[in-house]
């Protein structure tokens, strides 16, 4: 039998193309795209990823909505936990959040002394916050995330992870991040970190040259940003644009580094760590560790984050060095 | 409408339950396992990961075989080139092999100063041996692989992988692993590579305590072994396991290190590398680089490994570090 011949298109599509009840794959954006599902599963097929797809069994679909800006939903899936599902890509799972939480959030945090003030844009979930929290020298909180509904269906169906939203410095701002930034007094962070999805959709504008800008502003001399920043198996030339950019922002360091994600595409995920000009910042070697022991405003102690594993995050395979290696510290 | 409405069973097996041409998934192993694909894409479900499935859009159909130990399939992917899958189970794809190939090989050999006599049990498709011929210092280069089809399929369709087999430095034992580590002189080899599929199946004796002792024993004092041992995201018992019974069989060090393969479960696959009691072996600390530009015996410069990349892969995520962090180095 010739491969050709076993190449049919099911009408079976269980989730993906359910348009009526608001559930679209991200192959939506992409007419062309194959649009199909292993029936009762999820799976997750993107222009972004051509040619591949990661599917979860599906237990239950417990949330099921178009807000302004995507198409949001939750199930419960089979071996990992809850899943939180914008325009067809998977956002989180209950079991593997930890690790892109809390390496986007500490990365940054345990590169600087004594942080105090921190914006978060996009993070929705209320993860980061979570993480943020964590740091004691923290005094304010600001998150600003456009999307309501990705707010309530955390709070709702992830409560573990909005538990972040619960601390007292944290300020909720639901609008557009790009223009929060731009009204933002000069150098008023110590910390900024950008948890956005991918660049096709609303958060398209914070992986552009005058958003980077606008945060470099935002920092104080020697502040730092972390962005989500890709795969380097599936996105290294956004990559190579995104550090580009970076290199003519930011005047202190750029640096790339990334973490093991099971449900991410490629099962990994990548992030920009940025200085503005001032107090020199040394990612690699941080200097404010947090103790897993130590965390007075959360309930659980970290599951994935350490030292040891922040200074390896920047070590990147040859073909990754090689493309950005000269252009990062 | 309620998700279990659309949990439905497809007729539409595109390849998994195409038995009739040899062609079956990991799922055959369990009757119970549900058999389903995205029609014309290749679909990797197995009860060794459940509730969960990587997907490979199928462009062609290179080979389909059974041979006496396995199901062997090659095929041409939309994105990730030719794929090589034994019992349903993703091999190697020519895209992301390096890092798998890289990683196995050189954590081991760069690890002890001058390898000279190697033996691989397993790596049937060739890319250990390609690997381990970048080493100038090796004399002898034994392979031990079970599957002639394995050996005979990579050589026809992996001919980039397969050029290890080229190496005149190279010796090929086609047969049991473990009978032919039985027979080995005690003392014989500088290093070990076990280049295995998965414990469900014919390799299922290699990740047993009977088989680490007959290594220990073919090992020179201060030898290593490398051995595929699992995702520390999927199957953290069973990497326990391992710890338990390397711990009390090499008696120099026991350390456990992990990589990105984005088309391997869980996007990562990890390595325990021990040494016997000897010469003391960090392996931490690679004493024994490979340059890039520095392999004689290869067409083709690094992909993936590193010296950097080499100390990072000992990093550990803290749940992991909680589970076997005690009884490694």
């Amino acid at each position: 039998m010739a491969a050709e011949e076993s190449v049919v298109v099911s009408n079976d599509f269980a989730l993906n193309n359910n348009k009526e009840n608001g559930v679209v794959s991200a192959s939506s954006n992409d007419p062309n795209a194959i649009s199909s599902v292993i029936p009762g599963w999820f799976s997750e097929i993107s222009p972004m990823w051509p040619g591949e797809a990661h599917s979860l069994k599906v237990e239950k679909i417990l949330f099921q909505g178009k807000s302004e800006y995507q198409n949001v939903t939750v199930f419960q899936s089979s071996t990992y936990g809850k899943v939180l599902v914008l325009d067809g890509v998977i956002q989180l799972t209950e079991r593997d959040e930890c690790a892109y939480q809390e390496m986007i959030t500490h990365l940054p945090l345990c590169s600087i002394p004594n942080p105090k003030k921190v914006l978060v844009i996009g993070g929705g979930d209320g993860g980061v916050l979570r993480e943020v929290a964590r740091h004691s020298s923290v005094e304010k909180i600001d998150i600003c995330e456009i999307d309501k509904m990705v707010i309530d269906v955390s709070k709702q169906f992830f409560p573990d992870v909005a538990v972040g939203y619960e601390d007292k410095r944290v300020t909720l701002h639901v609008g557009d991040g790009v223009a929060f930034l731009k009204a933002v007094p000069e150098g008023t962070y110590d910390a900024v970190i950008v948890d956005s999805s991918d660049p096709i959709g609303p958060a398209k504008e914070l992986f552009e040259k005058p958003f980077f800008e606008s945060v470099a502003r935002a920092l104080r001399p020697g502040g730092v940003v972390c962005t989500q920043a890709e795969s380097i198996w599936l996105h290294m030339h956004i990559i190579e644009d995104i550090v580009e950019n970076c290199r003519q922002i930011f005047k202190g360091s750029v640096n790339y580094a990334w973490t093991t994600v099971p449900t991410y595409p490629s099962g990994m995920i990548g992030f920009m760590l940025c200085s503005t000009e001032g107090p020199v910042v040394d990612f690699k070697h941080p200097v404010n560790p947090i103790d897993e022991n130590d965390s007075q405003h959360s309930a659980s102690p970290l599951k994935f984050y350490n030292s040891e594993l922040h200074t390896a995050a920047f070590s990147l395979p040859s073909f990754a060095k090689k493309a950005i290696g000269s252009k990062t510290n």
